[in-house]
Parts: structure tokens; C-alpha cells; sequence
């Protein structure tokens, strides 16, 4: 196995046991050359620039590749043989960048920020005039894009707040009720229409594909309550740049509370091209979301186990539909 | 019955079907001498001045005060004969200052107001790096001092990211199996220094009375960890403030999020006296978790039910105990 993320040999100790691993930065390019006929799996954080086409056509064995990430848009899907199964990290980063998405939620909906930055308007005006700002959760709906880990993560904290959730599946299922509310199973173009007018609050938990790139724009923007929160802890491409921007400004009210940001040459661009951090309606941090599960252990382990199961021979989790990607 | 909380005549429709309402802000100062000695009942928002101590001491037939808000800590016990039963308006605004206090936790553990506070720091460093600074909450512990509406509230949330949840309560009670994690109710000196101890957040939902102001001092503040989120939607006085605002300085890690402030003449102090401000662990809002209520129409609604509880001689709701505050 090729090990192309970032990890010690200690924490990669279970998997040493069970397989031959082969570190990407200990190698030569000769060496490298040398060993990728015999590589059958390959865990990558980030895809690295020395495994490019040319190398990838050589690797005959290659069976299967673990991300790290969560998202797998990164991976160089044209130049990886049908035959290869991918699995993305699917359930590694759930519970904190769910957790992260509420944080971003409730700062957009409490106005955390906003008051935050400025006395100028908490003393020009009473507490009760304030307050008229402030969203209150309870009773109101969550939409949830994505109801994957993240997303089910997302809604389940939801149902705590007491707020009605409505999640955009691939699928679509029946309603299932709740313990402490219910969450509707939405799918299709009239699903996501009928998430964005009745939802008070969203959350994208997407993976980024040619099915959701730039699937919130102007369009999508304009059928969303005056006051809602958007909140985007998936990938920045989902949501269209100056569509967001332009809402933002038109409507003071409205929130765009994001931790992803548009990519740029393939790096994501921070601060972002159109001048978002001017907007107090507007909340940005530089994507630690996922980042803030590595310290948890979470990411590794899930990836790790994944590639045990190939390693033995059992059904694989995560794996990447590539047809959406390519 | 005196009324002298900032409600409509349409507001108090159910009140005065019931009971014959006199509006303070109606009354000439001669007619409101006329009324006194009439006034079994007393509606107030926060306590009017026009009902000072001569007044109060010709009030022969007053019988119950209802708060409008839930502290009590603005009435004058002193010159209320302690037959007058005085209820807090417990239970009115519970959900909404809990939502916000989990919102200004979550601004304070994922660090969302000093990342969205300047680019500096965010282009400095890998993500990574930056991650390291965000508190992941599940698994970790929340202290909830104060287990009144409020209290619980913030705890049932706690519970739905995961977190093992403590609670000071005035008497102590049983441990008891909560659905999704623990709840461990503590008293007494002893139960603070604990909460104080393993807490890696801490909320504030108290009453101020004689005996929690300034309860957290610079001592209680050493006791917590390097890294806690503290936050207040009590009362500003429960917290030393040269003492927090010390801590701050000392623990960049450390955070103090609080709606509430400092009092001075009577009436909170914003900015406050120290520079909290320029702190970019601080975070502070302008009093607006329980005004967010309003709109609501929950804390009008819980009044009025204990007003007309007291019109049937029902046993009364939030009764407060005027030893805590004399």
C-alpha cells in the first residue's frame, strides 16, 4: 500500500500489521516509478501532484483508494481505471463538522457576530429593538442538503433546538418521525425547492459533484426566506459567488455563514475575490471544520478500518458513485 | 390589578376578562395615590420608580406581584410586606436565552467571532494549525449552573451534541440516566469546585441574588480549565469582573461570552468599565436573549397564566424565595 497522508508510522501501526505500507515522501521518483506496478491500494489526504497521469497508468494493481478527506473532488477521477473502487472518508468528520455547522448557524442566527463587531449599533438602540434581529429556533424549520453523516448529525442536534427538519436526500425516503420532532426525506429538484421556501435555516452538507456545483445560485437564492441563514460547511463551489454576494447586499437580513470558500487554481481562495468580509450579514472562518476532528483521532480511524475491510475482503464503506464526479 | 409591564389592552384580553386592570402609565401621580389602597395584584416588567417606598406602604391589599422578567432581582424586597407573594416570570424566556447561550458557546468553543474578526491570523496559518484552537464538544463536559427552565434547556441541547452534563441545583438530586448521555446534578461549595473543575464549557443561568453575586471570583475562575467557554445569560454581578477581565488577559485560550453586564446606577453599563472589547477572546452581545422571547409572545403567556392562577386562588408558579435577595 502507498500512504500519500499525512500521518506517522505510529498511528498507521494497525495497518503496518496487515499489509505492506510504502511512504510517497520517503521515495526517490525512481523509486517511486519502481514501485507503482506493484501498489494494489493507495490512502490519500489531498491527491499529491507526483501521482499524475502518467504515473496512474502504470499502477496495474491498483485496486482501491482511501481518501482522508471527506470530500472527494480532489481525486484525478479521468485518469483512474473504472475498475478502481474509491471510498471517500464518509463519516470520519460527522459529528465536528456538524457540531461546527451549528456553531456558524447560531452565530448567524443570534447575530453573535454583527454585535460583536460593533458598539455602534448595540448603544444606538433599545435591547428590545435589537432583539428583533434575533431568530429565534424553536418551531421553525432546518433544511438539511446532504443526509449523509454531517447532515444526519446536523438534524439530529436540530431536533434538540425543537425545530421541524427537512433533509435533501439522493433517494428520498418516507417520513420518519422523531423523538423529539420529524424530519421529512425530500429528494429532486421539487424537493430542494420546497427545502429552500420553508426553510428557516440551511446547512449544505453536499458532497461537491457535477450535480451540486453551483446548484445554490441566483435562482435558488431568490426562493429562500428574506431572513434566512444559509450555512456552508461542504464545499464553496456549491454556492455561486456573486449570487450569494448580491443577495447579501440587497438583503441585510439575510446570512451567509460559511467555513468553505470558492477554489482558485485548485487552493481555496481566502479572502475570497468579491469583498465579503465588509458584509455584516456575512460569516466567514478559514475551514477548520474538518481540520478540528483530526485532533479526535476520528478521520484516521475511519479511514484505517475502511482499508482493513479491503485488505480482508469485506464490503467497502464510502465508496464514491464516480459517475457523479466525471 | 395594576398594570405597569409594557403590554397592549389587546395583549391582556384573557387578564381582563377576568379582572378589572388599571394602567399605570394612565394615571395621573393623584389618581395612582387614589388606586393604591384598591390593588390586590401588581403586573410589572421592570420595577417602575413611581412605586416607591411611601407608596408601596399604602398598598393595604396587595397580595401578589408577578415579574415580567425573569430575574427578580430589580423589585424591592425591602419595603414589600412579606405576606406579598412575588413570582418570577420563570419559565418565559427558557428556550430563547437557552438557544442563545448555546449560541454565544459554540461562537466561543469553534473561536467563530475572532476568525471572522480579522484575516490576519487566518492567512498565518495552515488550517491545521488553526483547527487546533477549535474545542470539540462531544465527549467533553458541560456545567450548567442554575437548573431552573433556563438551566435545563441548555442541558436537554448539551445532551444532543454529546456531551456529559453537570448541574448545580439549589437542593441536589439523584443522578438520573438522561436518553443521550448523562446528567449529574451537584450542590453545595463542593458541587461548584467540581463543575468548575471538569467543565470544558460552563453556562451561567442563575438568578443574582445575595448569594450568587460574584460567586465566580478569581478563585472560582482558577479552578476552571485553560481552555473553557464561560457564559452568562444571568446577571452581570455574578461574575468579578476585574477578575474575568484578568483571567482574559492572562488566557488567550480562555473565553467569557456573556449577553449580560455589569451594572452601574442601576442600569447595565455597556461598553463596560474594563476594556473587554478589545479582547478577541471576549465575546458580548447587548442583552437581547430574553427580548428575543418577546416576539414570541412566551413570556406575556406565562404571566398571564400565573395572573389568572392567583385570580382562582390556583397554587402560583415561580414563586421566589425573598431570603435570597433581603
Amino acid at each position: 500500500m502507498l500512504v500519500a497522508a499525512p500521518y506517522t508510522k505510529n498511528q498507521l501501526d494497525s495497518l503496518a500489521a496487515a499489509v505492506e505500507l510504502v511512504w510517497l515522501d520517503e521515495l526517490t521518483e525512481a523509486e517511486l516509478d519502481g514501485v507503482l506496478p506493484d501498489i494494489d491500494c493507495l490512502f490519500v489526504q489531498f491527491w499529491p501532484k507526483a501521482l499524475d497521469a502518467r504515473r496512474l497508468s502504470r499502477m496495474a494493481r491498483l485496486a482501491f483508494i482511501q481518501s482522508g478527506l471527506a470530500g472527494v473532488n480532489h481525486i484525478p477521477f479521468a485518469h483512474i481505471p473504472s475498475h478502481v473502487t474509491v471510498s471517500s472518508n464518509a463519516g470520519g468528520y460527522s459529528d465536528e463538522v456538524g457540531e461546527f455547522a451549528w456553531g456558524l448557524l447560531l452565530a448567524g442566527a443570534k447575530k453573535i457576530t454583527r454585535f460583536s463587531r460593533t458598539t455602534t449599533e448595540n448603544t444606538s438602540k433599545s435591547p428590545l429593538e435589537l432583539a428583533k434581529g434575533v431568530v429565534v429556533l424553536r418551531g421553525r424549520t432546518l433544511g438539511v442538503l446532504g443526509y449523509g453523516g454531517i447532515g444526519a448529525s446536523v438534524a439530529r442536534i436540530g431536533l434538540a433546538f425543537g425545530m421541524k427538519v427537512k433533509a435533501l436526500t439522493r433517494e428520498g425516503r418516507t417520513k420518519v418521525e422523531g423523538s423529539e420532532g420529524d424530519i421529512e426525506y425530500l429528494s429532486g429538484p421539487s424537493g430542494l425547492q420546497t427545502i429552500l421556501r420553508d426553510s428557516d435555516a440551511i446547512v449544505l452538507a453536499l458532497p461537491l459533484t457535477k450535480e451540486t456545483k453551483g446548484m445554490v445560485g441566483a435562482e435558488e437564492l431568490e426562493l429562500m426566506k428574506k431572513d434566512a441563514v444559509l450555512v456552508n460547511v461542504a464545499r464553496g463551489e456549491i454556492v455561486d459567488q456573486r449570487a450569494v454576494y448580491e443577495r447579501l447586499v440587497r438583503n441585510p437580513n439575510f446570512v451567509y455563514a460559511t467555513d468553505v470558500w470558492w477554489t482558485k487554481d485548485g487552493k481555496e481562495e481566502y479572502p475570497p475575490a468579491l469583498p465579503f468580509l465588509d458584509l455584516t450579514n456575512f460569516i466567514g472562518t478559514p475551514h477548520v471544520s474538518g481540520p478540528s476532528a483530526v485532533g479526535t483521532g476520528g478521520p484516521l480511524r475511519n479511514s484505517v478500518e475502511n482499508i482493513l475491510r479491503f485488505v480482508d475482503g469485506k464490503p467497502l464503506r464510502g465508496v464514491v458513485r464516480r459517475e457523479e464526479y466525471t
